[in-house]
């Protein structure tokens, strides 16, 4: 019943291919005429659209364009690709990213010991980092408590920070972590937990810097008028 | 006296140092606390930011993604690089891509000798394969004629052309060159070097399907007005 109703379509693009065709019809016929990439390239493309937001034409458009480079630059980029793979790991200490066991903001002299930012992520640290206005250390969670996704407290590198946070030495625990309902649970329970060792903060929520009152949300707004200081 | 005049700064974010900085002044400190990534993951990013439209962030973005890929995928990917790369050449017939001394399409048993399509660069052959309607042979010419470039006839595949089309089996050449001004010059070089061995068309120009009159180009518009065809 559905089948004998159904437009009649020779090929995918079918109906077009009558409008398209104007003098050489012999030459105009659907499909089954052979892939459109030479095996090794289309491998490449397969494997590059399995990066972050690279559909299939920017698949195509990075491999066309890698294939059009000299040699050692895509065996630079072959090779840097399996070198970060093998060779950065976790810090020991404080679980970012690192290439040592430990790494290079923990192990550097001139970093102040007894401050320790707490983030859910290498990347956060990454960006701190860019800022170059913090000089104490860091420790990464590896994520946020999210008990929809199964991550508690357990499946974060929360009892090495407890242990870290237990030394004599620190002064202050810096709270860097995106207000998200689980990032607030997470700075809500962090704060409970290491209140009694060591003075809690957490990073200043308001209207970032160029932004517009105007055009602010309420909850920014809010935040900001509730973090007011004295001039 | 320049020198005099300057605004002193401490840091290249000094002036915000100040105001980021209400609680463990001490903590904060400008630069040269070492680099923000540990070394091999630097120069992964560095070597995907010579990919096309790839800047600092989504490289940042790409190579942390990847170090959270199992190794297999990074390893696959790698290789698919170098195996492209290494594998991956001109096609002796049409200088289409391929991996073989002859591409896939060239030795097809059954695509049409007889109607050749040429275009400027690999990248067309794969869009007019992807509409499947075309079922000829393809000559790739490898750019087009553009003297501000140094680029005139004899840097292109025009020769190796001129040789094919000067067989007897050939019935007709449809030229797909894309109409930008090298391209019109590219056109019209080849039409009046191959009129003489067959026929020679060219694609239409006109309203893309979907296009709305009121918002085309006039050039386009009056493309579509000359092409016009009885009904």
């Amino acid at each position: 019943m559905e089948d004998g109703r159904r437009f009649h379509c020779p090929s995918a693009l079918g109906f077009y291919g009558y409008l398209l065709d104007p003098i050489s019809k012999i030459s105009l016929a659907p499909g089954g005429l052979g892939a459109i990439y030479t095996p090794p390239l289309a491998r490449l493309i397969e494997q590059l659209q399995r990066l972050p937001s690279v559909g299939p034409k920017t698949a195509q458009r990075l491999a066309l364009h890698l294939l059009k480079r000299p040699d050692a630059e895509v065996e630079n980029l072959a090779q840097a690709l399996l070198d970060a793979k093998k060779r950065v790991g976790q810090c020991q200490v404080c679980f970012h990213l690192s290439a040592e066991p430990v790494c290079d903001i923990c192990r550097h002299p001139q970093r102040d010991n007894s401050v320790i930012c707490v983030v859910s992520d290498p990347r956060d640290v990454i960006a701190l980092e860019k800022t170059r206005e913090f000089r104490g250390k860091y420790h990464v969670l590896g994520g946020v408590i999210s008990p929809m996704d199964g991550i508690g407290p357990e499946q974060l590198t929360i009892q090495p920070l407890l242990h870290r946070v237990s030394q004599p030495e620190i002064a202050e625990v810096i709270l860097a972590i995106s207000p998200s309902v689980e990032g607030e649970t997470t700075t809500l329970y962090l704060g409970k937990l290491l209140q009694p060792f060591t003075k809690v903060t957490r990073i200043a929520f308001g209207l970032p810097m160029g932004g517009d009152l105007e055009y602010a949300d309420e909850v920014t707004l809010a935040r900001a008028l509730e973090g007011r200081r004295e001039l």
